[in-house]
C-alpha cells in the first residue's frame, strides 16, 4: 500500500455513504492515507439531509493546520464548504501554508444535495469561484452546479446535450481553474453525439475505457453491445485539450456520494503523480463500479460500494513479532491432525527406547522406497523452477535425501539387512498412497503447490526431532537417551544439519505466501494439500507400528 | 466483502489516526459498512489535541436517528462522548430505538487523551457508568481510564500490575457491562507473571495468538523467543469466564489511536456474530499487526497502518457492463503486440485473396504440425484438472483440433498435397518454439497457467475471424469474399462454430480469475504468458509469409 497522505475538506455524513466518511473510504480502498477537515456536520441518510449544523470558521482553520503542518499532504479534495466564512478560512491556511507550492487540488462545488438541502450558502457561491477556483487543479461540477455558478456570473448556464456540456466547460474553465470535469450525470448522450462533436471538433479525445474498444470484437459476442445505449459523457477540458470519457448509463439507485467518491478517487491518482486525464479516467472508473457493484443499503438512494477495488488478506505479513505467518497458520488451521502426526505412539515409543525392532526396521524398509518418490518429486520441483536459487536449493534437497538413503543402508545393515533385501520390500499401500499423492501434486499444479506437498515431511520430522530434544532435556524426562538403540534417530532428526533444511524450507514456503498472497481459494487448496501430506504422515507411522 | 453496516458514535480526529476516521478505517479494512455519528469535534494530530469543538445533544441524537431509522446496524461503538448531555442523548435514542434488542455495544471509556487534553467532563464519569455501562456488551478501559472509573465510585483503584488488572477486572463488572476488557498495554507484565497466575487461579483462560503454540517447536529455530520479553496482557471478564490475552510489548511510536482502533475491530468481529472471546482476539491481533506495520507518519505518535489486512485487487469483479474485465485486461496491457497479430500482414492478404498459394500453403502444413503440439497441451490440461467439467471441456476441445486437422488435410488434398508430404514436412523453429513453449509451461506451471498459454491462439484466430467478418460487412469493403480461394479459412474462424469455442474459452479464463483473484505477482505472470504466446503467434504469421 502507498499510504500517501491526501486530505480532504468536507461536510459529513453519518449514513457513511456521502462527505468526509465517503472520502476517507475511498481513499483506504486506494491504499491511501486519509485525513479530513469538517467544514459542517449534516445528519442524513439515504433518504435526504434532515439537518445541518455550521462549524466555526477559526476551527475549520484550525483543524486544517493541525493536518498541514503535520503530515506532508500529496493532494486535497474539497466538497461541502457550507459558507463564504468558511471558504476564506480554508484559502487563507492553505495559502498562507503552500504559497505558490500548492499540491493537486480537486474541488467538488457541492452546492445543493439531491434532497433538496442548501449545503453551501447561495451568497458563497461567488467567494467559492473567487477565492477557491484559481487554487483548484480541477473543478468537479455536475450539471447542476456548473448551471448555478454560471448563472452567478450571468453567464449562459443551460446545459440540456453533450454540445452546451462542452461549450459550458469552456466558460467555467475562464473562471480560474486550472481545468474542468463538467460530469454527464443528469445529460443523457449517445454514441452519436460524440461522434457528431468529434467531427466537428477534431481534436477532441474520445476514452472509450468504459466500452468496449479496438481489436476486442471477440468479447462483443459474449457482452451485450453497450455503444448503442445511453452514455453518461464526462468533459475534460483544460487550456490546451478536451478530452471525452464514454460510458454506458447504469440503472441504480445506490447514487448517494457520487460526487464526493469521484473526487476522492481522483485526489488518490494525483497523489500517486499520474497525468490528470489519467487521473480522470481510472476515478470515473472506480466510480462506475462503485454503483454498479452497490448492494442496495437504506431506503433511499443507497451508498456506493467503496470496497470493490480491494479484498481482504488471507494470511498476514510477516513482522518482526510473526516473521512465519503462513507456517502458523499451517499448523495452527489442522492442529489436531498436526499434533497426531509429531506426538505419534511410534515416536513415544522410539523416545523411549520401547519400539519393537521389528515395527522400526519395518519402517525403515518403507521410508526408503518413499524417500525415493520424494526425491523424485523434487526434481519434478526443478523441473517447475523459474530461478536458478530455486533449482540450486531443490537440488540440494534431492542430495540431502540421498544421504539420508544412504544412512538407512548402513543402518539397516547393522541390522542384517542388505540393499538386495530393501530393494524387494514389497511396498505398503500407505507408503505408495503418500509417494504417489505428491507426484500427483507435482503433476497437477505449480512449484508452490509442489511445496506444499513436500512440506509436512520436512517440517514434520524437524518437529519431531526438535520436540523429543526439548523433552530429552525436562529434568524428569521420559526421554531414553542413553542405551536407546533408536539415538541417533533422534539425533539427527534434531540436530543442526536436518533442522538448516527445515528453517530453509520454512523461509521458502513463508517467501512465496508473501510475494504471491493466496486468495483464500488458494489459501485453501494450499492447506487442503498439506493436511493430506499430514494425514498420509500420520498413516506411514500408523503402518508401521501395524507391520502393514 | 460481507458489507455489514456497523456504527461508531465517538470524536473527530482530522489527522485521521483516531477517531471515528480510526474507526472508518478499521470498518473498511474489516469490509464492514462503516456509519458514524459525531460527538465532538477536535483539531489534534500526532503531536497531541490543538483544541475541542462541542456538537449539541440533540444534534448527536439527530444524527444518530438517521443513521438507526435507515440502516441495519448490526454492532456499535462508543468512543470520545465529551459530556453528560452527550451521553444522555446517546442513550435515551439507543433505548427507544433498539428496547430490548439492543446490539453488540462496545464502549471505550475515553476520558483523557495521551497528551492530557480532556476527552469525557469529570463530571460525565458517572454518567458513563451509570447511563452507558448497562446497556454495553463490553467496556474497554486502558489503566488510567480503569483507575479513573474506580476512583470516581471510589473504589481501591491502583493498577500497576497483572494480578491487580485482574482484580480491577473483577470490579469494573460490577458497574453493570456485561464484560470487560482491562488493557494491558500501559502495564508491564511477564510470562512468570502469568503463570503465577494460572497457578492461583486455574479456571484462567490463557491465549497465546501472539506467540507461538504448541507443536510449533520448529518456528522457534528461526525466532526469536518473545516468550521471555516483557508482555502486553489484556485482561477479558465475564460473569463466567476470565480470559488472559498474550502478545509481546512493541517498542514503537505509532500508537495513536490504538484504543479506538482496537474496539473498532472488535465491533467489527463482533457483527459477524462470532463470540466475544473470539472477537477480542481477532480485534487485538488486528491492533497488534496495526502498530506493528506501521510506517513513521508526523512529528509525535503516528497513527496505526490500519491497512494491513487489505490488499489491491488487480483485476475488477465483472459485472454487468464489464463482464470480461480479465480478458480486456490482457488485451489492454498488450494492445501492440496484440494489433500486430490480429491484423497482420498475412491476415490482410489473405483477406484481399493475394496471399501467395505457397504462403497459405507453408501455413497449412506448419499449422498442422503445431496442432499436435496444441491437442497435447490440452490433454496436460486435462491431467490437471480438478473437476470433471474442466476435464469435459478440455477433450471437447481436443475433439476439436482433431477436427481442424481433418480439415487441413482435406484442404491439403484440394491443392495436391498427401498426408504423407503433409507428415513429412520439416518443422520450422517458429513452429518448434511456439508448440514446445505451451507444452513447457504445462509442464511447469499450473492449470491455470497453461490455460494462459492456449488463449492466444484461440482467442486470437476468434479475433481475426470476427474482424474480417466485420470488415467484409462494410459497404466498400476490401475484403474479398466472392471468388477468394480462403473464403472457407475467413468463414470457419468467423463461424458459429469456432466462435462457440472463443465464448467458453473467454469465461473460462474469466471464471478462473474471479474464483482466484491473481495478486500482482501473478497477474503480471500470466499477462506475460499470453503476452509472449501473442508474440510468438505473430511469428509464426512473419514465417508464412517468409517461407522460413
Amino acid at each position: 500500500m502507498p499510504n500517501t497522505p491526501v486530505l480532504t475538506i468536507a461536510g459529513t455524513d453519518p449514513s457513511g455513504g456521502a462527505g468526509i466518511q465517503a472520502d476517507l473510504k475511498t481513499f483506504t480502498a486506494h491504499g491511501c492515507y486519509g485525513t479530513s477537515v469538517i467544514t459542517a456536520l449534516t445528519a442524513q441518510n439515504t433518504t435526504g439531509v434532515q439537518s445541518v449544523q455550521s462549524c466555526p470558521p477559526e476551527f475549520v482553520a484550525q483543524q486544517l493546520r493541525s493536518v498541514l503542518e503535520d503530515l506532508g499532504i500529496q493532494s486535497i479534495k474539497t466538497g461541502m464548504l457550507f459558507d463564504s466564512n468558511v471558504i476564506r478560512a480554508i484559502t487563507d491556511t492553505l495559502r498562507t501554508h503552500f504559497g505558490t507550492n500548492m499540491p493537486p487540488l480537486v474541488c467538488d462545488p457541492v452546492c445543493v444535495s439531491t434532497s433538496g438541502h442548501t449545503l453551501l450558502q447561495p451568497e458563497a457561491v461567488d467567494d467559492m469561484i473567487t477565492e477557491l477556483f484559481p487554487l483548484a487543479t480541477l473543478i468537479t461540477p455536475n450539471k447542476s452546479e456548473a448551471e448555478l455558478i454560471l448563472s452567478t456570473r450571468n453567464l449562459p448556464s443551460t446545459i440540456t446535450n453533450l454540445a452546451e456540456m462542452l461549450t459550458a466547460s469552456e466558460v467555467l474553465l475562464t473562471l480560474g481553474p486550472k481545468a474542468v470535469l463538467l460530469k454527464g450525470g443528469h445529460v443523457t448522450s449517445s454514441i452519436q453525439d460524440v461522434s457528431e462533436l468529434a467531427v466537428k471538433h477534431p481534436d477532441l479525445t474520445v476514452i472509450r475505457d468504459g466500452l468496449l474498444e479496438e481489436n476486442m470484437e471477440i468479447l462483443q459476442i459474449s457482452e451485450e453491445d453497450l455503444t448503442s445505449r445511453p452514455l453518461v459523457v464526462d468533459v475534460l477540458r483544460d487550456t490546451e485539450n478536451v478530452t471525452l470519457f464514454l460510458r454506458p448509463r447504469i440503472d441504480s439507485t445506490s447514487t448517494h456520494g457520487t460526487g464526493c467518491t469521484l473526487s476522492a478517487a481522483i485526489v488518490c491518482a494525483l497523489s500517486r503523480g499520474v497525468s490528470l486525464v489519467e487521473a480522470v479516467r481510472l476515478g470515473t472508473a472506480y466510480t462506475h463500479r462503485a454503483i454498479e457493484t452497490a448492494a442496495p443499503l437504506g431506503s433511499g438512494h443507497g451508498p456506493l460500494n467503496h470496497m470493490h477495488s480491494i479484498t481482504l488478506r488471507s494470511i498476514p505479513k510477516p513482522t518482526n513479532t510473526v516473521p512465519h505467518p503462513f507456517t502458523r497458520s499451517l499448523i495452527k488451521s489442522t492442529a489436531g491432525i498436526w499434533k497426531e502426526y509429531v506426538e505419534h505412539e511410534f515416536v513415544k515409543q522410539l523416545a523411549r527406547g520401547a519400539l519393537p525392532r521389528e515395527c522400526f526396521l519395518h519402517f525403515v524398509k518403507q521410508d526408503y522406497l518413499y524417500l525415493r518418490y520424494y526425491a523424485r518429486a523434487y526434481g519434478l520441483l526443478v523441473a517447475k523452477s523459474s530461478t536458478y536459487s530455486a533449482i540450486d536449493n531443490a537440488t540440494k534437497t534431492i542430495i540431502n535425501v540421498i544421504n539420508e538413503v544412504q544412512n538407512h543402508k548402513a543402518f539397516c545393515a547393522q541390522w542384517g539387512i542388505s540393499e538386495q533385501e530393501l530393494e524387494s520390500t514389497i511396498e505398503s499401500p500407505s507408503t505408495t498412497a503418500y509417494g504417489a499423492y505428491i507426484l500427483d501434486v507435482g503433476l497437477q499444479g505449480d512449484a508452490n503447490r509442489l511445496l506444499m506437498a513436500v512440506a509436512a515431511c520436512l517440517l514434520g520430522y524437524g518437529e519431531v526431532g526438535l520436540w523429543l530434544k526439548k523433552e530429552s532435556l525436562k529434568p524428569e524426562t521420559w526421554v531414553l537417551t542413553e542405551g536407546n538403540p533408536y539415538a541417533k534417530w533422534m539425533e539427527d532428526y534434531g540436530g543442526e544439519h536436518y533442522q538448516g533444511a527445515v528453517k530453509l524450507g520454512i523461509e521458502t514456503i513463508e517467501q512465496m505466501a508473501e510475494a504471491d498472497p493466496p486468495s483464500p481459494a488458494r489459501l485453501k487448496e494450499w492447506t487442503s494439500v498439506w493436511e493430506k501430506c499430514t494425514r498420509l504422515e500420520k498413516g506411514f507411522w500408523d503402518m508401521a507400528l501395524g507391520l502393514l
